[in-house]
């Protein structure tokens, strides 16, 4: 007979080492626990001698990274009596945040910029019965709105400034250890908000110090170059990129992210709108991988510093694919051409496909 | 230290239930392994007394259960020296065939009914790099299309009358088993080419057969109404549906699927339209699951033979989700009214907020 092993998230296998309280009701739609696939046609297309994967967290529950904190966040909201969670999101944070607070059957509320919200994203969060307030202003007025309602109003913030956030986000650290047996040498983010690379060199440092891993990674933060305050050295004020996730100029988690870039010995950069869109095609049209653009970010970054030998070859490298290539069908389908129309007749067809070869 | 326990995909975890050669390269994704959910606040809501599960295959690498299937396909395929792949599709399949064939390196065509595929999978087969052709015509007709030109051309059918398709569907079977430790009592599923169907009752047989499992579910597939040949008793000529992906009215796997139905004393049964969307919308709403309509086909069919009493107080049930709610965000949207447009203020948003409660 079978023995039962079924899944429960990400609280359920890590509690050990989260702050949950014992007792306390875990809200958790199975999140986590995400593949990690090692790349194997655009490493050898280009010659480069590196083992690198993705960890395609756009796999999760509402298809990015965010259900790993959200799981914690609203579970300490529930837990604390809180019956309305709140957030500032380019999309995917309030499609977790929505989603969570319905297995919860609390309320949520999501302030979204007017207009630059990728289309699965707004659909996500409408079905999920969320409240969704499209803002006249971007990302940052957004967040700075939300802390200033939460001051006033009994409803929880679920941005990444709520510390239960950056917990879950931890444990994609520990998964990636769990799963290859140590740390990579190099972890490849794409960087928005900040909370990502803050969460898993959290994770890296807590499995180091108790010598589960061997070591940390150095840490490499990419941004889109429309929307890149750390490169710039101070936050910016309209951030504009086709990467809608990782359109923020005032990162929130702005000490910690530069923290991790001086512990790990690592660095951060920018990857153009061209180079992000070239890469998302690259991941498809190679390997198979549909992420949203905001993801390549990080594979886009890898490549170029493989190739400058910044990373050097024979090194293991972990990039994370934040979300779901599906979040966004506008931009997949406006780099596409148009699906050819044919006759539904073997001659038409037959023809078609032999002017493809 | 840890040890390494990454995920190679369904063909590494079941290897030896598939038929794949010895040594033969392994062309995944790292599919398979999708959570199962248990549903709280639907039966609880309603006051059902049963133990109700989802598996959400949405979360497989191109969001539906097809990479299941693919992952034994197209490894195959490539085994046997194919150079291209070929399927009809209402669009999951196609983004599968699309994805695999990438990463395998070989070419991917996908006949698709022109203006009846959910945008979201348009994006991703155009993204993946399939040569896409709309034809005018339905599934039906492309699936007719695309045998005669499987038998002319040097290309590899794909769709589920593969037979590798099934053999590697047949492992969501064995993972609920392993994850429950035994068989449901129960196994509900969207019906549309009816090979899923046949998939699971082929899993659970062989698990049962070996003593894995100690017995086999009752397996009950629903079809959409306006797509029923099942309770027609013959194939229908025009189905129509919202749930685009079981818009099918000539099933290929028809003797598989009624062989289940009556090894394991189940049933067919449909399901209208409205229903398919307003239990999408539950499952969306009161448990934060986001699945496409065709999806919600199963827990539509489940809860209204639960509540007649077909299927008895104190079940064990697992309905299968299909695919991804991005996969069709339009359908989405319209069922949703407009987010609310509000100024950047706090006076605007806490007003907002006020009236929501």
């Amino acid at each position: 007979m079978a023995t039962n092993t079924r899944y429960l998230g990400l609280i359920d296998r890590y509690r050990s080492r989260l702050p949950v309280k014992d007792g306390c009701r875990i809200i958790s739609l199975c999140e986590g626990d995400t593949p990690l696939i090692q790349l194997h046609n655009i490493p050898r297309n280009r010659g480069l001698d590196v083992e690198i994967y993705v960890k395609f967290d756009g796999l999760n529950p509402t298809g990015s990274f965010k259900d790993r904190g959200m799981t914690m966040a609203v579970t300490q909201a529930v837990s604390d009596g809180s019956q309305a969670v709140i957030c500032a999101s380019t999309g995917n944070t309030s499609a977790a945040a929505a989603a969570y607070a319905a297995r919860a059957g609390i309320r949520a509320f999501v302030l979204i910029p007017e207009g630059k919200i990728a289309y699965g994203k707004l659909a996500q969060a409408m079905m999920l019965n969320a409240t969704v307030l499209q803002i006249r202003g971007n990302f940052d007025d957004g967040m700075s709105l939300v802390k200033e309602v939460a001051s006033e109003t009994p409803v929880t913030i679920v941005n990444s400034i709520n510390p239960y956030r950056l917990q879950g986000q931890k444990t994609a650290a520990f998964e990636i250890v769990d799963a290859l047996g140590d740390a990579p040498d190099y972890h490849c983010l794409p960087v928005g908000n900040a909370g990502n690379i803050s969460a898993y060199w959290m994770g890296y440092s807590e499995y180091f110090d108790d010598s589960t891993a061997s070591h940390r990674p150095v840490m490499a933060g990419y941004q889109a170059a429309g929307a890149a305050p750390f490169i710039a050295g101070h936050p910016i004020d309209n951030p504009d990129t086709v990467a809608t996730a990782i359109r923020i100029g005032n990162p929130q988690s702005w000490d910690k992210a530069k923290a991790a870039e001086k512990e790990s010995g690592g660095w951060f950069d920018a990857i153009s709108d061209e180079e992000i869109l070239a890469t998302q095609r690259m991941l498809a049209g190679e390997e198979g991988i549909f992420a949203e653009p905001a993801s390549a970010t990080s594979v886009a970054g890898a490549i170029r510093d493989i190739k400058s030998g910044r990373i050097p070859s024979g090194s293991r490298i972990v990039c994370t694919l934040t979300g779901n290539g599906l979040k966004d069908p506008d931009i997949a389908i406006e780099q596409c051409g148009k699906p050819q129309i044919v006759d539904a007749t073997l001659g038409a067809v037959e023809s078609a496909i032999a002017s493809a070869f």
